[in-house]
């Protein structure tokens, strides 16, 4: 993930830099782009922007473009169980609402935002900026990703 | 996640044993319960299955009990779309076969694991356990057992 300039040889590094490395991880240097979506959007073209997108989270906003809530795969499984009409229900009838959203910064530590991943049973995490108006979207931060982090300690010592 | 049994006091440990911890890391440590259904169970049912036991992939076994494919929650939002006959679909018509499904075994190395399913952007993996008549499905791998592996890593030396 790092850019290897001024590395002379390909040996590996020290160990003590695999412990210094993971605490050095931050949630700006593994997120993903987000997709989100407007909160009046139907159930039924969500469902079809997270097949678009291949993503499993959608992150929802309101007319300003701040973040509102949050859409995962489970909910639109839920939603569309049954139900003909997904193409008259908007996504904020059905969607997790702030201020029930966990959501983190780009200068978070990526074990602290992976440990609150395994409490909370949550698989994808906004990355937000806070504006005075309101959260704006900048990222997303899933289990993918920390399997990303946890390849590149054992790439970057070659294990 | 290892038992503490033996330590006689709370330090860090040396930093070398975060590469050997990583290197040490087997599927078997990490794997979950594995969900199962029978291949001629409805969609309803198995979208049913996959909420009472909140997971995010099912993996289908044949008469014999032997692995036969794979359902995800991809899988069934995409069958459910538009589709008002759940409850007279069986799975095996919906579901990823053999030989399309990669799976892993209890004494595999949690790092190769990991960067198959980045590879190949898989979701979960079935752990195995191969007989003569077929595959024996023994547990599940996630991207959530790679986050813990994570964590675990960093709680080992208390970062």
């Amino acid at each position: 993930a790092r850019p290897r300039v001024g590395y002379f040889y390909s040996g590996k590094k020290p160990a003590q830099s695999v412990t210094d490395g993971m605490i050095g991880m931050k949630v700006g240097d593994f997120q993903s782009i987000p997709v989100v979506v407007n909160e009046n959007v139907t159930v039924y073209d969500a469902i079809c922007q997270m097949f678009l997108d291949d993503v499993g989270t959608l992150f929802v906003v309101d007319q300003s473009s701040f973040l509102s809530g949050v859409l995962s795969r489970k909910d639109l499984l839920r939603t569309s169980l049954g139900n003909s009409e997904l193409d008259k229900i908007p996504v904020h009838v059905i969607m997790t609402r702030m201020p029930n959203i966990t959501y983190c910064k780009k200068q978070d530590s990526l074990i602290q935002v992976a440990k609150r991943m395994i409490d909370q049973q949550i698989d994808s995490l906004p990355v937000i900026s806070a504006k005075e108006e309101g959260l704006e979207v900048v990222g997303r931060i899933t289990k993918t990703n920390i399997t990303r982090a946890f390849l590149s300690l054992a790439e970057d010592h070659e294990l």
